[in-house]
């Protein structure tokens, strides 16, 4: 299935001109933004999934960047600590998820829960099956309860392409810091990474996911900052009035 | 004391180049936070304190909205909670300090345990005094512990803009929702706030204040942006190599 989504932008799109109207969709989310924040009405989660190199920090910079930093939270999920790990899965991730008026960011998520806990062999299939069923209800909890706003994003990127850049943080002495060698084990790894990632996308009762191409940065920001406007846009928000 | 310092900008000062400068500063800050992050090593906390319509959140747009997201945290302190005052004043504050690489901006802060509380007397003298030293150690702990540098701006308006600001509110549909008419209350308090002000910036056994003019917002966000430039500049980072 992700074998059959192309994961480069589609001929019709003009480079130049995307690049271009990246800064006047921003400024758009930035004045929404305000709107949501004065409204307190809805709240937006953001979730970023994707392969190593995939581009989800470079996304971060480009479309949550020029938004007021009152309104927006990135949170990175790493491997869980000691403490997390004494409790349920989604119990530092509930800690994290947005307020009313906020528009959170998850740079990877409880899907890895799903995802490279499976690849490694850690979790077995019945677990994971629990797992899915239970980020369900925490999903429908935050949109029921809190008028959370889901947006879910797979990052697509072609293996070759990953195996790229991979490459270039080993050049590149800005990007090296980022290296790990671990990177080159775990890219060898992709098929059964692709594997678990199409189980994830089809999960049907939630959000629903957005499959990104991503192999190209400016197609990418373009897609993910249209996607989050017209979101925005359809919330239909309007400044209150005075407080009484 | 603060009487004498002027709230308004120098008549050197060029609206239109600083104006101009601005975007250029911060991309110089935008930069070294990111080596900031890449290094790894030193943690950022600017403490934002000011009266009500001192402009706070405007600055934080300006100064901090071309930051890249995923290395800027703000957090805004507002009434605390009940569970918040069950435990020391500074609890909820530690929580929120900066971890290396990191810059963390705090809206109003734990100076507000030494500034409302007084003028309203909810604590008397001597409280204030220790809390007024318990506040040094805690920011020791913070320089000395975990490499963190404490930036502390009082954004210094005169009354008189502040009341102009605070009927601006009234009118202006985008600005209604911010509108408190505890505001006006507040504001009669103005000679009380000003002299515990006064007191909580004559600390100095802890990182100094700046006490920024900030009736012309344009000339607030310069001094601040550079103020932030010549911090991190003078940090002499680096980026290290590749982890073995």
């Amino acid at each position: 299935m992700l074998e059959e989504i192309s994961t480069r932008a589609p001929k019709s799109a003009d480079k130049d001109k995307y690049k271009q109207q990246l800064q006047g969709i921003v400024a758009e989310i930035s004045d929404l933004q305000n709107l949501l924040f004065a409204e307190n009405k809805h709240a937006i989660l953001v979730v970023i999934q994707g392969m190593d190199a995939s581009g989800k920090d470079g996304l971060i910079r480009d479309v949550f960047g020029g938004i007021n930093p009152q309104g927006v939270q990135v949170h990175s999920f790493k491997a869980p600590t000691p403490e997390e790990l004494e409790h349920d899965f989604l119990w530092r991730i509930h800690q994290r998820t947005p307020a009313k008026g906020m528009i959170n960011v998850f740079n990877r998520s409880h899907y890895e829960d799903v995802l490279i806990t499976r690849v490694h062999g850690w979790v077995d299939d019945a677990t994971a099956k629990k797992r899915m069923a239970a980020i369900n209800h925490f999903e429908k909890l935050l949109v029921e309860h809190n008028n959370t706003h889901i947006l879910k994003l797979y990052l697509h990127v072609s293996k070759k392409e990953q195996l790229e850049r991979l490459k270039e943080r080993m050049s590149i002495p800005e990007k090296m810091w980022k290296y790990n060698e671990n990177d080159f084990v775990e890219s060898q790894l992709w098929d059964k990474y692709m594997m678990y990632y199409e189980e994830v996308l089809r999960q049907c009762d939630a959000p629903p996911w957005h499959v990104i191409p991503s192999d190209q940065n400016w197609y990418k920001s373009h897609v993910v900052a249209v996607l989050l406007r017209d979101t925005l846009r359809k919330l239909k928000m309007q400044y209150p009035g005075m407080k009484k």
